[in-house]
């Protein structure tokens, strides 16, 4: 027994909220600040706060964009809050299409991990940078700008996309202008989009006025 | 009926909390944190809590210094809460000034809206920098630099000042060293100025010792 | 003479960059960084770098949407490189618009200075919030998300816009999907738009493809 | 032509440096500072600095640890600089392991892609959280903490891990303890490890002294 | 009395949170969340708040490692919450030893406040940068980097050690390894240690498995 | 010779920028940036540069305050630059005293390591918060608010100042109004003081007009 005073090293330390400062799991049904949830308090954090098996299971793609997103953010995956990134998988059938959106908070990398997707980005310069991306291959998408992804091959195809915050966000422009009660008529003065091509899509979207 | 299943496209985000992600909109009655007020519950957020109409309304300037500020702060106007900016009207009748002060939290960019406005701040190197704006002039105050503005026209003044903070803050010189009831003897200690000089400027600002 | 040494005091102090650390002008025409330009040299900074005057101009409306932006970013006006603030003037003439846009880098005050505006934003969640404003009314805009101002009265309006960054950036909507060489084709399959209308749209914009 | 003036619209903003605020795609040859290497003129930046091939290869675990690490940081995909994401590939043969490593300067999220993985991570107050991961499963490692893989089944494991920061930075527990010139006695001091011991693995991986 | 109506002046902000925004002293019962504690009402914020005694008094050295940290951290100093500062004093009896450890979440300032201090921290390509500091030297541990101090002589040394961070954290790496139930061959595994070794130090330090 | 493959492992990392991201030394004579001062390049930082010893020596305070501040911010101390920290030494002979002051860029945690300090700093709402420091307390002064130091007891006092950034900034109250060419007129608008006050004051500083 060489070290026996050992034990009671540090011990205001031990004692004091070190975990607190490691990690912030997000306490859902708690107030929610600018910087993200409340915390969990240390001693009901569970190592499955850390883990999320979501993203392992293939999202549904039986409809008209033949796509589907699966997020791992803070309200999903509460052991990312505060951490400042998170995660989504991407499935893409043949044919799919994730269109044209945004993430306000955040950069995000797209990993191909199965497949070919022609992917996309317009700079605030207007200059649009396309590149189709196989298996292996990433592409950065900068904070806010438009992107879009497609499956490109004859295959389904399979991508995961990493982001700069727990909480990215997403508005995709069609939802956007068409998936509300925006009228017809301000959208129209507001995009430079006919009438008649605002109505159709309102309809396929489930949009009113 | 060509896209009957899109309406169920991206249910899972939906019905994630997108809201939430987008803005922070100030709960006054809950918890602050370092980063701002607690968000209002998605489901209670209006379009008012975005829009504030207290700067159509000139402040009171029949006081001394013939000026008033009106701030749209989070405190004030809850919709900045955790977006990193805000802003003031600034009203200066003839003869108007606003005292030397510091925005702890922020930098300025101040716009004069009508009348002329003699401003200027003081590096740390003590190099002042002056101007005399215009109407249409804007000029930046860096933060944490004491600054001033003084109307320097024969007719009222309005400007306008945007902040890089939702909650900038405001220390106005006079009023920290001698509104309060800290003893002449010390002020006269750290600041170098006369005890007839502070006690004189109590009387007038309501200080105290 | 009672203080005659106080003049070396802090010298140390005064002889290292107090300026630099105050305020950090950009030299548009040295390296840039994420943060911002690099610095002008101290000695070479003047009080113009603080000051801006094109805001004090109209802008030029006799265009198709009979409005325009003049922005007061780092680019523009170099003062505020690195102070995380800046500021555009907008002018809408009779029917004027600004088309949906969003401003990747930063959140969005705006200060209606003379007529009505009917401005709105709309959520992640698809939820639009939009609102008439009258001269003095403000509307915050969250970083990132679409949202558009028109002018809703008889008379010219005009307005100033507050954001929380020196660089927020600019993506007008139209201008990404339209102003450029983005086949019609990748522009229909993104945005569920009728070929036929994306050509209709670039033709006016001078788009290609 | 309907038209006709649009085109000159928003002039002054198309002439601004809107691509620079976008993104600030790393020049690896110019200064760097504190937020990330210098920024490529806009004028040279090409779709191919957003997209990056080398994590599509496997990397050679024909190693003592049967493990490799590729990574796809600001330093190796310029695209990311300042952007505040990353990633990178991990490659565990049989029996592979990533030993205790840190990331100093971001949370990482761990996606399994292939096989299993045996990951945990210590917190502060000496708690390990463990979890054995399969195809699809993702954990989350805080910032600075100390944390490990394993490949804990019968077949290659693949992995790809986001970070929070285009330079994540990474410190391996054993080379910054046992692969350089310490002294075997400073070693002995300050992790109470036997020098026995300090001397072997100094001699495993090449240090001295 | 020449100044009557000055009272009034800023009522408006005077009434106002302004206080809120200056200061977020710790509420330590209440929600934490990622950017700290919440903040305690204005109203009960006292000067001793700001004022903390505990690192006057000399930690008790009487352990196997002859020294002591103890840590003016939120946790423990609520006035520093929020402000991205804090302090720890560290006492270090003859032999005395701070064995490597890291601050996830912040850099260190150390200064040598009497006695003679050997110091090093370890850089991600793995050179160690050592230095024997003496009273009044200081040195820079950056951010989440292996470091340790060691008294280098004679006499008992002081150290006071500045954070950017209120909640720097500290992962002690033996007591991460060998100070909990992490099994013996895991430990083997990920460290490349000998299963001898490990079980001596659990034994040492209370571990288990 | 059991693990002989090991030297080449992470090869690709080792042979990356790893020790870049891990900390910036300040390269005064390169182009400096919102963030800091550029970094030097790696294979030219020193251990030398992490240590500073200018805090050992005591500060001149032959001077008419009795006091003298000496700094190490990145100006002095490049090892700094980037990491968030910096740090002071703060001399106050018999009757010393540090007049009243701000840091625009960072707060400021105290330690008295020798007499007695009197201590305080005004909150934006005016309210004093005052403190007779002895030797081992700590007081912290929030960003940006006014706060001085008088040596409150009948020895020299020694104090250490921690701030939350590489350079904190310094504007000391007297020097910004009296130790320029500020008219004295514009004063007296600006801050209510007499213009014999004034004339006084800038008598002693050096100030002129």
């Amino acid at each position: 027994m060489i070290f026996p005073i050992l034990f009671t090293f540090f011990l205001l330390l031990s004692s004091s909220n070190a975990a607190v400062q490691d990690f912030c799991v997000a306490d859902l049904a708690a107030p929610e600040g600018p910087a993200g949830f409340s915390c969990k308090k240390p001693a009901s954090v569970k190592v499955n706060d850390f883990v999320f098996s979501g993203l392992g299971i293939a999202g549904n793609t039986s409809n008209i964009i033949k796509a589907a997103v699966t997020p791992a953010f803070a309200a999903q995956f509460p052991g990312v809050n505060g951490l400042g990134i998170s995660i989504a998988r991407l499935d893409l059938a043949v044919g799919g299409v994730v269109p044209f959106h945004t993430h306000p908070g955040a950069s995000e990398v797209l990993f191909v991990a199965q497949g070919t997707i022609c992917a996309g980005f317009v700079a605030s310069d207007n200059t649009p940078y396309l590149q189709t991306l196989e298996k292996g291959d990433i592409m950065v998408f900068p904070q806010g700008l438009l992107h879009f992804q497609v499956n490109g091959g004859e295959a389904p195809a399979l991508a995961f996309a990493g982001f700069g915050s727990a909480s990215p966000g997403l508005q995709i422009l069609d939802f956007a202008l068409f998936k509300n009660d925006l009228a017809t008529e301000l959208i129209a003065q507001t995009t430079f989009l006919d009438a008649a091509q605002i109505k159709k899509l309102k309809g396929v979207l489930g949009g009113t006025n």
